[in-house]
């Protein structure tokens, strides 16, 4: 009989796996379970909180499209996992059994800060992009300072300094700029950080890239508190410090929901209930159980004196899905190879006019390669990748052969790599 | 009857006034009073010190040019102002009465420093340099180090850079550079920081500017003495370091002339004896009296830990000058449109054989352009700027149309604005 | 009778003296003294250490090349010195007369750190650099962190930064970047100092370099122990740190042979046993002994916080031995013309795919000209410079007359200069 794999989530992480699992095995049984209705380019977040994306144009219904690739779509969360007898519960209470789980659900948003939830705003779900474009609306007609940044535990701060860059551009163009104070607070030891120990010369570009916007910059410190018209932040020291703003968008930390955590200690990591994973993306203990995507925990790229996270971005989680698969697929066919994704990360911040990119290959150090540049067609180029994405999604392609091929050339990255023995952490082999 | 506007002063803000005036309204009564008797063009200053232009090149004679375009002349200096009575007193007792009164009679200069002005050199006036040029002329004789730089409270920074790196590249040319230490002493936070604040990246480039020529920085210190042979400096804990030199150039700060602090309380700030003024540049007590130029009260772009004020540049000063001649030309007329200047800063360091050049819109923050620029075509456009300045000084065309146009399309700033509500602090509407 | 100079050392500095008195005085009797029985060209070492070079490539032995220039060889080191009676015995006892004396014979390397002789490596010889050549073969077999770096009291970087660089550049080929963490620790007070005060904008270059390679640095602190998985460093509050590391190669501190300290205090400096030179490069007390290359005592460019030396580069050596053998021989003329060497600094840091250069001149601030390169054909142009260099000493063409053209044409600088009165420091006249 076909084997059964239940993915948890259908963002990035969940529909590449799916689509990776179906290329690989026709006759597979493949289930996506996922409250949230769409599958959300979420890399244009920050353009759809600007009004530069509409909701339609980064989004797809998952009802109508999974179906056309054979796979099963469950409209619901999932509530709980039981690994000790390969099944999951759904939010109605629907049981599901599986033979292997993916667990793909992306992280729980964490407003740290003292009224951020209620007085911030943020670009890490669609609806949060919606409710920030609304805000936006209101302050054009009345504009005054901004507050950009992130708060101690981020792991992702691109989508923060694209959007300190991405406002200022749209300032720009409403004639506006010059009665907006837009300052980027963080929770990074220096601008440029990146939660990656910084990516070659990313600091001094990036201070130079603020400082040619006339973006003040405080780094090193911690938001404690959002008040409606301040936000509020300490020192090493613990000294406090306040600054005026009628508009912020603070960068949420991420953890495992609580579907993870219900699964037990032997999957979810004690201190943020991320799902544990070897450097093949496998749970250690339950063998059938794997993680993709930024649920998975994934050791800081190095100590900051104010704690940061390594930040998951896509191309890391296509890397991942397609390692799963292949484990997941030679697992059935009782092939002992297993692959470790290489996690190599790509990140372009558009700031409208151009974009600026870092490569950092592999993510945990040492590296063998970093890259960075500035550029008009950085801007250019990551529309079109979102473009090209959208339609790998809508299309069932992930990871066509032309791609790996592309990557090999231009950056000498492999997706994947076999690997003699999967225990170890994530990120070697 | 014709109205009557008396300026004190004949530098680029009394002139630039005088000239839109008479463009705006042909009969009107116009006297410029200067105990100066040449318009001097004072960026050029740098240069004449070193003796890459002569004093007649960029000064005109006010007793011939004022006559051409129906502007009266008293050669004298104002040395009493009754704003309740609406009249001047000039030095040799002479009373005017006026209609308007614009005070533009430039800054007192302080030599803060003990010794300052005995032992030391300023670019500030013709005088200075040209005794500067006669000092020059034996160092290079016998060359020894120099220290360059600017006292505590100074606005004016711009000169100072200019000087150092034009004393670099004249001692390169005669062979003597290696025989020289250079040293660039600031009250400035950092170098760069320029009174504004930073202009983008102007840190990194300065400090890469002065690198790569070998001139040694010290930032955030105040200069405190000097002696015939040598610079003495306090950082902020009050530690006193000495730095060895032959010769010295130092900016000294400004303060408004006595002429200015003889009209009262509500006329000069108490602070620095400059004008007080709201948006429009004009007095908030008494409505007809305007100021422009470097006498006006502007605050400092930021607080810094040693007092820096911010400068007004060529352009500010032209933008004022504008302004002013079109409020009291509306307010002859009745009408109730009131001008601001839009206040941008640009400022052109020659530097030889190339220049650097910043701008800075508007000159107090939230900034909505900034730009900075490295190229030896910048070094032939300061001096083009130039001849082209003082033609239309000789010609009598200030603020031409297509001066206006070229700004508009080049840098998208408009000289001035029309302001529904004058009161308000200068820079801002 | 024809006059006897007695040359002790055969390296740059040695045979670049000989050539020139040969090419000047066809007649005179020139002996040099050395133990090594080769000419090694120094700054291709670290590509010996590489394997990028062979040792053949690199290196001609003296006995077949030096009668064919009408010298004299004895195939021995000097042991010890009697200036008062003209003459220096040999390790085997013999003693050898001379009119004239010129030592060049390098530095003693010091191992100054803990245990750096025994765990650590260098290229600072040719037996040093194949021996580390060997240890690479088996580090890459089993690779691991490395550190390059600087003790306390080094006069020479540049050999540091090129390995760090061109090991980088190895690994990569190799494809073992990944696997190496690589950490720079120095004596300098930032990165780019390079014992010359840095060079122009070298510190932003030099930490660029390091950034785009993803090669740490920790500048500004003695290096004390080396232990064979670790290196040691204080800083300057004399708190310890340690680096875990595989490999290291670390620069030594230079000081004056024996053989220079036998000759007493008047010769040899009591701080580090090299030879006082006046700015004609002779002795002040014996005039017929001259000092040239990296034995001679020069004063550092600054004093740093963590004790560093003015480095001695191939052109200032090169201008040394041209000025004392301009100085001999005017001697033995009876002419009165004194030479001293310019002493400008030349240093061009391979990295594999390119190299960076940086220029000083004179290296003794002030300096009059500094430039910097970083470009893909510097690499070439050093790996020709190297062949050139070669065949010059193959061929005995030391400063043969297109090179002085064509350093003045390029650099506007002068192998040395006429000088009215040789008493003073080297570097200045």
């Amino acid at each position: 009989m076909s084997k059964h794999v239940v993915i948890l989530g259908g963002g990035i992480g969940g529909i590449a796996t799916a689509y990776n699992l179906r290329r690989m095995d026709s006759s597979l049984k493949i289930t996506i379970v996922s409250g949230r209705p769409y599958f959300g380019f979420t890399p244009a977040y920050p353009h759809l909180a600007l009004g530069w994306r509409k909701f339609e144009d980064i989004t797809i219904p998952l009802a109508n499209l999974l179906p056309k690739f054979n796979i099963d779509y469950v409209p619901e969360n999932g509530e709980s996992i039981d690994p000790d007898n390969n099944k999951i519960r759904t939010t109605s209470g629907k049981e599901i059994e599986y033979d292997y789980l993916v667990i793909a659900t992306g992280p729980k948003l964490v407003f740290g800060a003292e009224g951020q939830e209620q007085y911030s705003t943020s670009v890490c779900t669609a609806e949060h992009a919606l409710e920030l474009q609304k805000k936006l609306e209101e302050f054009y007609a009345d504009p005054g300072p901004v507050v950009v940044g992130a708060i101690p535990g981020v792991s992702c701060f691109g989508p923060a300094y694209e959007f300190a860059f991405m406002l200022h551009h749209e300032l720009k163009k409403r004639g506006l700029r010059h009665r907006v104070r837009i300052t980027y607070i963080t929770s990074e030891p220096y601008v440029g950080h990146l939660g990656l120990g910084g990516v070659g010369p990313s600091r001094r570009l990036m201070e130079d890239l603020f400082a040619e916007r006339s973006i003040n910059w405080i780094a090193n410190v911690k938001i404690t508190k959002v008040e409606p018209d301040k936000v509020i932040y300490e020192d090493l020291e613990g000294k406090q410090y306040e600054v005026p703003c009628k508009l912020s968008m603070l960068m949420p930390r991420f953890m495992g929901p609580e579907v993870v955590a219900s699964a037990g200690d032997k999957v979810a990591n004690p201190a943020n209930k991320m799902v544990i994973v070897n450097r093949c993306f496998q749970n250690p203990t339950y063998k059938n159980i794997y993680g993709v995507g930024v649920v998975t925990a994934i050791p800081p790229v190095e100590q900051t004196p104010i704690p940061t996270g390594a930040p998951k971005t896509g191309m890391m989680i296509e890397q991942m899905a397609l390692a799963v698969a292949k484990n997941i697929v030679n697992d059935i066919k009782n092939s002992a190879d297993r692959y470790a994704p290489e996690l190599s990360a790509v990140c372009i911040a558009d700031m409208g006019g151009d974009a600026a990119g870092f490569f950092a290959h592999p993510v945990l150090p040492p590296r063998a390669t970093v890259k960075h540049k500035k550029a008009v067609w950085m801007h250019w180029f990551k529309s079109a990748f979102e473009k090209y994405f959208l339609w790998k999604v809508k299309s069932g392609n992930i990871s066509p052969f032309f791609e790996e091929k592309a990557l090999e050339l231009l950056l000498g990255v492999h997706g994947v790599r076999l690997c003699k023995d999967c225990s170890g952490s994530p990120g070697t082999c």
